[in-house]
């Protein structure tokens, strides 16, 4: 079928057909098929969507576009993915826990771009830690300590590495099929067995409302259905940020707080959760309670912190940091974001706090932008918290210049006070699989 | 605002501002915006629409894309469309009559593509005969003889041009503001002062079914009178070729029939009218039933056929097919296409008249391809007509070879006998101004 013809199909709203699909992604990724034919059809699809065969068949699709992982271990594969929020760095905590509670976790991570961080960034804020790994240093670092962190290299799925890009220039990022496509698809390329889902939703989301991370959520797991990849998903709050700390050092230290047994409780209690459901996809243990209190005990042993320790020695980075997060990047200097008048914390739009990060230098607005690891905010109230005038709401650690005064007035159209003390909001809203 | 923030809102079914409209088309036409986020606006406007502020400010924007025709005459300027269909060569005989009446016709005629074919390809089978003229000469031939038919050049409405190709292989073509904005910035650049549309309808048309032409016809007057251009819609028949011939040499040689006052009765009613419609546009009558005689005399007094003899002239023609239709290309082979048995005349798909003259190579597949002038066909029966097996349906002018298979192939399934006579469809369905 000529293209154009196929993008016509789609947008009168018919079913397209497993090889008509792997025609054009085939196409696209070979470079027969132009840019502005697949933005036409990317469209097309955000408003006419995908049956689930479709989404299915364009997962396999994308995922056969490079080389995939295989691993020949006697541990169960299973993989976490977050949606993406403000303050998340769950992975850093949860790869090598569920390591430590007998999983195997080849984790293939991203970069952060816009308000939210990416996993990546965070690992390269420890000195020397090197997220290109060989095929063969991949898979023998996952079969040593059970989990290894590394970026997409050139040939992981390059069908999502032009889409996602495409995607992100022509407005057709927030479509489902096409999000749990991209999602999947590097997953079940990566190797894992099973996966968990975080779907976040709430303002610093992307998926703001319930509805919209419901349908992403169920899409996820009929999809990985689809494809022998039994997925869970967990439906988790992001109205504030996740923990305290927001930007790259300050994550990693939080992290190894977390690690350590203690850290925020947000952060840990959605850790343990997520690491419990993985747990139960690889059928190490069938109930959830003595799953939980199994990844609970390695985070409180100090296993989890031990495998975390052999990962960042085995990944080239400076194992000191496990044990002196002195030397992680720092040298900010420290300002406070206090309150103007007495009342409850309460959060407008907590994407805020990701681009008042970014707008310090710790992310990026495009691409080739270079992070500063240092810069960040962090967190001092939380949603429903009673506060008074001049009482510090967010402490901020930034390079000396300009960017502050932006950095603020992010922070101010982010929160506000207010007279009724707001309910706080769940953390763990619910769960679908 | 950035191209993909902008592609956005119209996704989500807001109203583009004319500011908006205008940097995005301006940054298109310069380069900065490239074709797949243009891909994806086009998409997102076939889906979300556009008002009729935002149509009249595309249309105005592409209008003045590129240099717009300016004429300092004492005769009013008025220009006709058609949509397109299959044997439409009402352009050939319609422009010099007007001229012929009194009225100035600017046209600025395209080629054919697909099953459509084209004024300038039709003229083109007159040997010499130039559509290319210089500005000056444009605007000298107009006030000199009232008419001239030439093709676009390069900087005539580029915005189109570009828009035009891209929606063509990205299934974006069948869309009421697009097609609205595409037909009026070039008739408004062109220096019409008023427009009469010939809005084609039926199963050999670009708009098949009623509610669709009424659409695009509502959709072009009120953006004409947005933007100070007066339209007159005329909804006419195409599930039929108009008149019989369909090919080029073969249409010219009708039209200098119709234009002697003879040829095919449905021909020579539509171009009658629509040229009656223009006369009113112009002013140069209030009374639509005096100003059909006026264009009945001009067709039979030979003074139309007199203008399209010094436009050939003027445009460096051969004067002498005028009197002699024997000097256009010819020289092909004839065979019928006959009735396999006794049945009444119908027409399952007019398209397929269109896509059989393409076989024999009177138009093209793709724009770069060559139109040979002589071939196409001469139909023999009109729907409703009652036929016996053996009866010639169809004469085809074809070169040796091939081609004459898939030919016959397509009329096969344009053509249906039927033991019912089925109602002959009116020719001239109604009017919207």
């Amino acid at each position: 079928m000529l293209p154009a013809e196929l993008i016509r199909k789609k947008r009168d709203g018919a079913e397209l057909l497993p090889e008509e699909i792997a025609e054009f992604i085939g196409g696209y990724v070979s470079g027969d098929i132009p840019d502005y034919q697949m933005a036409a059809l990317l469209m097309a699809v955000f408003f006419q969507g995908m049956t689930a065969t479709e989404t299915a068949d364009l997962t396999r699709t994308m995922m056969n576009s490079g080389r995939t992982h295989t691993f020949d271990l006697n541990r169960p594969l299973i993989d976490k993915h977050s949606t993406g929020g403000v303050g998340d760095k769950v992975s850093l905590v949860l790869a090598p826990l569920a390591a430590a509670c007998g999983l195997a976790v080849p984790m293939v991570a991203g970069r952060g771009l816009g308000h939210t961080g990416g996993t990546l960034d965070k690992l390269q804020s420890i000195p020397g830690f090197q997220i290109e790994l060989s095929e063969a240093d991949f898979a023998r670092q996952v079969k040593d300590i059970g989990v290894a962190l590394i970026g997409q290299s050139e040939d992981f799925v390059p069908a999502d590495k032009r889409l996602y890009a495409l995607r992100d220039v022509t407005g057709t990022v927030e479509c489902v099929p096409l999000l749990c496509s991209s999602i999947l698809s590097k997953k079940a390329a990566s190797g894992a067995q099973g996966l968990v889902m975080d779907v976040k939703c709430g303002s610093g989301a992307f998926m703001a409302d319930l509805n919209g991370a419901r349908t992403l959520a169920r899409a996820l797991c009929s999809t990985g259905a689809a494809l022998g990849l039994p997925v869970r998903a967990v439906l988790t709050d992001m109205n504030q940020p996740l923990g305290r700390a927001i930007g790259n050092a300050l994550e990693v230290r939080e992290s190894l707080d977390c690690l350590r047994g203690g850290g925020p409780a947000d952060l840990r209690e959605i850790t343990i959760e997520l690491t419990a459901e993985m747990i139960l996809l690889g059928q190490l243990d069938l109930n959830l309670e003595s799953a939980r209190e199994t990844a609970m005990k390695a985070l409180d042993d100090g296993s989890a912190l031990e495998v975390f320790r052999r990962m960042v020695e085995r990944q080239g980075g400076d194992a000191n940091v496990v044990d002196n997060a002195e030397l992680l990047p720092g040298n900010c200097e420290i300002s406070d974001f206090t309150a103007d008048r007495d009342g409850f914390f309460a959060v407008k739009d907590c994407r805020g706090f990701g681009l008042a990060a970014l707008a310090l230098g710790a992310g990026r607005r495009k691409t080739s932008d270079e992070v500063d690891p240092a810069v960040g905010l962090v967190m001092r109230a939380r949603i429903g918290d009673a506060v008074s005038a001049g009482q510090p709401l967010i402490s901020i650690h930034s390079r000396r210049g300009a960017a502050l005064e932006e950095c603020r007035s992010f922070l101010k159209s982010a929160i506000s006070l207010v007279e009724r003390q707001p309910d706080k909001p769940p953390l763990i809203i619910e769960k679908i699989s």
